[in-house]
């Protein structure tokens, strides 16, 4: 550990699932924590977590579990953190970072900052991103956040000192830190994450409810499997999601739906010249990004 | 091998790519048959193919390479269909069986009539249904169809026997047979392979082409990463595919967009019970396709 490195007595992790488990084993991993309580209202994931070392000893009581606490990390799901912040307000210290790691930032910052008040200068928010197919505390691994990125969307209460401290926590974990606004953030990842989404549920459900979804689905094959994966995706955490951020989200679905019909003139027209344009456009973009020729 | 088993004295693949080299080293694998001649434009190619024991020997010219043969596979790019069925036709003899290994059926089986004529009941339609994300002789393995469908579009021409005959070719690779008609494996496939493949590439090019294009792509993750992997697919072929299918192609996409407006208005209405209800029933749908709930 260098000087620069993070150093936290105390972590409190509010939800132990694979992202919050993986938080506290990641700061384990790089000895940047002595002690981490978990809270958790499923007393078998809790269980787990304390088997597997995530964490030191379990609370159900999150007011509870962050006193004392230099460093709180909130991932549970979103929809419960309005209540959760308004839980752990009382017993902050006036030291203690709190985290959150969801996946959309302008209404968290809303529920933080209705529930916090002045408090809301030691909130800094975060968003990990890293794959959440897996679930639970038994999903967790030290090094799920190695090499991925890590969204801070700072607020204007927050003292640079904070946000250097949530990034240094990230780093600890093996991430690459990014900052921009909660509003930028939502705008991207409603492009790059929430639409793709929506869509492979979309086309899963389109598929599901015709009279021979049998028959469509028995011939489906790898690239349907791959296009669909995240149609496999958690049904509370991605209403949330699109609930939280539905107006970049819709803003997105209605520039995709457009596209889908300019694509459709050249489409009936069997003019193939165009579409191999497109399709070849798109294959050289999407081998440049895999190649790491994308930088935000 | 059974008395039932294929067996083959001289085949002839024309297009010795990943499907065509993967038939005959699958046919070879079985005992199926003793000789092998490839034909194709790019000599490095036929080179390899030559090195790896996929074929025997090489040919140029298709129509010399089916003289003698008992088995053609054409396993070239669709486009090229019309061209070949016309020069192999002087030279099959009466009762070689001709296969195709193309995407699309109706356009094919429309361009072996127009150029085979009476001998169209030599021609059996058929599409295996494997990745073809690598390409060429190199990528060919001879357990490329084990376990995969392969699906017969038999002719009103074809004897039975013929059709018999194409069934356990494949069957020699391991491939499990579907048969339906021409028209109705181009529905099929319009909707669960070609449709995702235009969504993919008009999702990629959407982003591409905005001025945040490199911090779009930045953010992008794994979800996005599967979803879009069919967008680094062959241009050219997937324009063949889109024009060939397109009339059953545009009705698909329409579907979608109607299916995407109606998902619109849960979604600006913030309805998460509608919209979890869309998750959870897709993600039901595709879980229990993907423990092989569905069969054709």
């Amino acid at each position: 550990m260098t000087a620069a490195s993070a150093r936290f007595d105390r972590v409190s992790v509010i939800g132990v699932g694979l992202i919050g488990g993986s938080f506290a084993l990641g700061l384990r991993a790089a000895g940047a924590c002595k002690n981490v309580v978990g809270v958790g209202r499923n007393p078998a994931n809790m269980r787990v977590a304390l088997e597997l070392g995530i964490v030191d000893s379990v609370e159900t009581d999150a007011g509870v579990a962050v006193r004392d606490a230099d460093l709180v990390l909130v991932a549970t799901p979103v929809a419960q953190f309005g209540e959760l912040f308004a839980s752990i307000v009382p017993n902050l210290g006036p030291s203690t970072l709190v985290m959150d790691a969801g996946s959309t930032k302008q209404d968290v910052v809303a529920a933080a900052r209705a529930a916090m008040g002045a408090r809301i200068a030691q909130f800094v928010p975060a968003h990990p991103i890293a794959g959440a197919e897996h679930s639970g505390a038994a999903a967790a691994k030290a090094d799920l956040f190695r090499g991925k990125r890590v969204v801070l969307a700072p607020l204007e209460e927050n003292p640079p000192e904070r946000v250097d401290a949530a990034a240094k926590a990230w780093e600890a974990c093996g991430a690459r830190i990014s900052r921009m606004t909660a509003a930028e953030h939502d705008a991207v990842f409603a492009a790059v994450s929430h639409l793709p989404h929506l869509l492979a549920y979309a086309l899963v459900h389109e598929f599901a409810g015709r009279p021979n979804a049998g028959q469509l689905f028995g011939y489906a094959a790898g690239g349907f499997r791959d296009f669909t994966r995240i149609a496999s995706s958690h049904p509370e955490m991605w209403r949330d999601i699109c609930v939280a951020n539905r107006e970049a989200l819709t803003g997105e679905l209605d520039r995709y739906i457009e596209k889908l019909r300019a694509l459709r003139a050249p489409l009936t027209a069997g003019d193939a010249p165009a579409l191999e344009k497109v399709f070849a456009e798109s294959r050289e973009a999407r081998n440049r990004w895999i190649a790491g020729g994308f930088e935000p």
